[in-house]
């Protein structure tokens, strides 16, 4: 399916920008921005392919690398010129992203006859392990393991794939990328978090 | 061989709880703690079947999913409640359930047919390197790089195995499991270290 | 061929040292030196060979255990008596085993039939991931992303072979070889950087 790929490399090159501006944070230069852009993009989906035994998606097929190389050049003239990216257009078209991520690793891993569990674990591993290898590389906790909304998206977005695949393909993936997109802005707007243990302070 | 199968269960499930705890100490909520409970329980033996080509040994037994997920909520709920976890206990349990993950790690690498210095190393990874990984995402130090009784422990104890196992298979395992967890204990009630560098302070 | 072999093995060898300096740096002792010590050596050509799918290269050839346990060793004695290792002849060893290195990653990639684009990225993965897994076990920010011209070096050599490897073998990998090694030693002696980033102060 031709959009989906579209949609499948504009899902790179955007994850690719937030480990590009992590990298700027940190100081870091060139290499760490390529490297930091690379393991945001494609981090999550190498993982996912490696443990399922799957040949990893970018090996054959370099566009995924170009993506990121494009994605990390633009980040570098764009902060170099302005000094900030708009927090709420990155913020947006990383939902986006993550929909998209969370939808393809689900798929992917039922493709492989896994159990539902395994393939919703898949699509949180697709989405959300990129950025967390990227915060490792940055040397601070990753922010997954703290605002838990985002992967609680993923884990939702992927149940709903899982769960409507059986009746309809198409409908249960468009279902389950507007749940995550949705959820996802929804608690980007009004701060949505869950608590789960209850500290003194 | 049932009676082992829920052994391994109860070792994800302990290693599961020492990645909670970490959590809650680093003031994580919901996801981290899967996260860090997952990535304890079954990180080292995942690393294991990537690198020997095996199947990751998860993807098609979703049980040890669900001993984290229970041992993640049982967690939380006692934390919320005791605001600890007994040190003690949770010690004898780890002691467990490494002596176990080092037992299975190293048979799991000698069935396929590697040198006896492979397997050692094998079952050193199934045993620490989930708790490496634990350490590293909540950004400290990995206590086993300091602590060197714990990764020592796996090593005899693969040892052990490797070298029985030509002799006598059960009783290769028995003798290696009851040596991980004699020796662990052990430097854990004696406070054994070995230092082999010589620090002037 | 032999002296390649050997070459690699004190490759493993360099690299495994600048593990157990880190490690001594850090006041880590036995298991930390050898951990550290074994991810420098092999983790680049690990992740290579687990993201190809090929076999991991030190699974059924343990000369590379062998190489990094004699190394270790070998630090523990040198940094117990000298207090430190030369800088300058570590860095040389440094930039003779990374040359190493890219070339074996890259001609390994492409005898897998991937693009060119990715077996120049797997060059750079073979010679530097290592010491980036290194770097963040130890907790501090990885070298690569920030003295990018460690990273700069791999690439630009893994590009010379991929470029001249269909015309001549064994000339790519000579003049690829003498294309990370040199400019390697020119940035370290003119201390070379490269700057993406205006940063205001």
């Amino acid at each position: 399916m031709t959009w989906l790929y579209i949609f499948d490399l504009i899902g790179c090159g955007v994850f690719a920008i937030s480990g590009a501006i992590l990298a700027h944070e940190k100081k870091m230069d060139g290499i760490g921005v390529l490297v930091l852009a690379g393991v945001t993009a494609v981090g999550g989906g190498t993982i996912r392919d490696v443990v399922l035994d799957a040949p990893v998606f970018w090996i054959h097929n370099p566009s995924y690398l170009y993506a990121i190389v494009l994605a990390s050049v633009f980040s570098v003239f764009w902060l170099n010129r302005m000094k900030s990216i708009p927090a709420k257009a990155l913020e947006a078209a990383d939902a986006l992203g993550l929909a998209l991520f969370v939808v393809m690793g689900t798929q992917k891993a039922l493709s492989h006859d896994v159990a539902i569990s395994v393939a919703v674990l898949m699509g949180m591993i697709t989405g959300c392990f990129g950025g967390m290898i990227r915060d490792v590389l940055a040397n601070r906790v990753p922010l997954i393991l703290q605002k838990e909304m985002y992967a609680f998206c993923c884990l939702v977005g992927a149940s709903v794939y899982v769960l409507l695949n059986p009746f309809h393909h198409l409908l249960a993936a468009a279902l389950a990328f507007t749940t995550v997109l949705l959820l996802r802005l929804a608690a980007i707007k009004w701060r949505w978090q869950i608590h789960v243990f209850k500290y003194d302070d």
